[in-house]
């Protein structure tokens, strides 16, 4: 028999073939339904929030949860704002799906057309951010997609006010099936729903680093993100060194506590005595700890630094997302690369060279989502990358890789359109042959002619 | 401490990353070696298979092999021919790795180029036909791919001298790293390689559906294929018949012993007496076993028809890749919608009508792969679709759908092309705004320059 929580998803996934076939007004205006119904129900949503901070509060006093993890949690007026505005910028985004890719005759008549579209049933484990379900729910009701939702228990008020709010919306309105979007609660186990890999296609988790983990080590269904990010600049022989201060202040100072920020630093051993010594002042200024190799303390220890430190080889494998930083000096850039190869974690890398056979070679061979040259590794976003908003950052190889917009929420499926075709005709002794032509016309043109 | 196994996996890994980068023309050069090699070693090749064969006699012999599979492992020289030539058609295939999808200026001087890239490792493991080797080897070199190989005991002979040829071939020709491409003997389980996900970015199985479900339950890393091909034909009210016929006799027909051919047949009830008389005749002259739902039986019963079979509830969920076919009549198109989503593997699925309304309600609701207007199911197929080589078809609802081609072995990455740009120019209080303007400009022409 199937469980409450299979029952949900089931029901979640036969929404999801009506959902996928919704046209991109009728989305629309379910999305400013959405935006509305959150502005209306400002009272009810900040009560359930403070519900789920009193318990959050007393849960910090007993050691069990930290400050940094409250203030995730805690809604207030302008963070309702930004989920009504949020909702809003996806209503301009551009619907992923429905746009034919390629149109191929294959013969006179028999014409195949690839054409975009939902991938299915999304499933969106998170932690504490009550956020999490207004952003993630319009972007996949935008790409037509189906949603199961499960938050932290820490949480629990606040995502349940906020998903009803959501779902009563979209009932207002016209053209969205019942069941697409569900909310998991606290006694249904994370681990259930990891399991379910014959409805959910595809796995988005929102958290720590170690929830990602945990998610990604758990599962046989497809994970779109990042465990770590331990991203890396480094200074060439040939950099300009005032592009390279700003940069590597950048990369590590203008906000660390994310994905995207440096964690370690290399430098040319040819030039670190030129360069090291400002970037130094630089980073204490900044309050940056220091962390550094045997080469590089040589030179930090002839400054006369205070609290210097020694990295171990732990620090080349940790990400502090922290105003902390490790630093290298190596040989050559070849060294540079195999460094950023083992203890990286193929989310973004940035050289600083002039020399162009040098940005050659680390374009071409560091394995990396996103390969910045002379800039910062900071810039490894969505809404900077152009897309409006962002699913996520992936280090994956397959499906989509870096940041992830609405693109990273679609699939394709091919169409022919026949009269009666058979491939015998295309078989056999005297085969008739394809014409493979491409065609500048649109599915969506001849279907709704 | 590194098992036999995982050495050959890290040594192609570590390649892959060469491999990545090496151009087009030195990939090319390196086929055609391979090409000429087979060419120039057949006897060695025949010789190999000749010890395979042998053993797969005795084995068929104590019935532990089918007939089928000795097929299959068969070698002759037309067979090698094939491989030769199958070479030489992806030496005419584009590279589709090194390609700039989108340009996208972020501001004056700071340009983001996403560019195709190789996956990197991806695992084939596949059972007896040895000209798999050849095949997969031609396709992944093209496409910049590293991979590591593991074949059934049957083929081990074959597979090796095959594996071998090739290899010698690859390394006398410059620029192509060592250790890119890995053979598993024997020995080495299958077990092991799944669980090899830190270094495998790719699986790609072929063989019995049995086969591929296995890999797919075993593993978590992503496999590229399909485990069942359950595809239907509905024949609809507002259907021509004629077209009907063709459609439904070759999708049975043509080449029962595929993935993508039907495996039942949905008829409009409305419709039935007009149609079904003549399509049983067709089908019975072929030699086709038909199995029917109630409705479907009484009227093959007036006819008289010679042995016929009711259709159990198991039916509709058989592949039989054989000249056996169930029919069920239905009420609506929806109806035969549902049975499709239902019972169907979201291979290829088919309708046959000239309603257009019904047209677009079908190719909007059917969640398969590929979706067939009047047309055969047989089509959906990588040389058919213009791709030239197919890796597989997959069934998957991420990365790559349906009918797969090189297009399947490369992901992206992002290259950003700055002058000591920092985020924090672009954030704070009065934040410099993004240009975000399309540019129609190459990566390679930049960086080649």
């Amino acid at each position: 028999m199937a469980t409450d929580i299979e029952q949900k998803v089931m029901e979640a996934k036969i929404a999801s073939i009506v959902l996928a076939s919704v046209d991109t007004q009728t989305k629309d205006n379910a999305l400013e339904a959405m935006a509305k119904a959150l502005d209306a129900n400002r009272n009810k949503i900040l009560e359930a929030n403070k519900a789920d901070l009193e318990e959050a509060e007393r849960m910090k006093s007993e050691g069990k949860l930290s400050q940094a993890l409250v203030d995730r949690l805690k809604v207030t007026e302008p963070k309702i704002d930004g989920m009504i505005s949020g909702i809003r910028d996806v209503i301009k985004l551009e619907d992923p799906s429905g746009r034919t890719i390629k149109t191929l005759e294959l013969d006179k008549g028999l014409e195949l057309y690839q054409v975009s579209s939902p991938i299915g049933l999304i499933g969106v484990i998170f932690e504490s951010r009550p956020d999490v379900v207004p952003q993630v729910m319009s972007l996949c009701l935008k790409s037509g997609n189906a949603t199961v939702f499960k938050g932290g228990s820490e949480a629990l008020n606040s995502n349940r006010v906020i998903f009803n709010i959501l779902v009563e919306a979209l009932e207002s309105t016209q053209g969205i099936p019942k069941g697409a979007f569900q909310l998991m609660e606290t006694r249904e186990e994370v681990m259930d729903i990891l399991a379910l890999d014959e409805y959910i296609d595809l796995l988005i988790p929102r958290g720590s680093n170690d929830f990602v983990k945990f998610i990604q080590d758990n599962t046989k269904i497809s994970v779109l993100g990042h465990a770590d990010g331990i991203c890396h600049v480094y200074v060439d022989t040939d950099a300009y060194l005032n592009k390279a201060y700003d940069v590597c202040f950048d990369s590590k100072v203008q906000y660390p506590a994310v994905c995207n920020a440096m964690e370690t630093l290399l430098i040319n051993r040819e030039i670190a005595e030129d360069f090291l010594p400002e970037m130094i002042k630089r980073y204490e200024k900044a309050g940056v700890e220091l962390r550094f190799d045997e080469g590089s303390y040589a030179i930090a220890e002839k400054l006369g630094s205070a609290n210097i430190a020694k990295a171990t080889e732990d620090d080349w494998k940790t990400e502090y997302n922290d105003f902390i930083l490790s630093i290298k000096l190596v040989d050559s850039i070849e060294e540079a690369i195999d460094h950023i190869n083992k203890y990286g974690s193929h989310h973004t890398d940035a050289i600083i060279t002039e020399n162009k056979t040098k940005r050659k070679q680390f374009i071409a061979l560091v394995d990396s989502s996103s390969v910045m040259v002379n800039a910062s590794t900071r810039f490894a976003d969505g809404f900077r990358y152009g897309k409006g908003a962002e699913v996520g950052i992936s280090t994956n190889k397959i499906h989509a890789r870096g940041p992830v917009g609405m693109e990273g929420l679609v699939i394709y499926k091919y169409v022919l359109l026949g009269n009666g075709d058979k491939v015998a005709t295309y078989a056999g002794d005297t085969p008739r042959p394809f014409t493979h032509k491409e065609l500048d016309r649109k599915l969506s043109d001849i279907i709704n002619e």
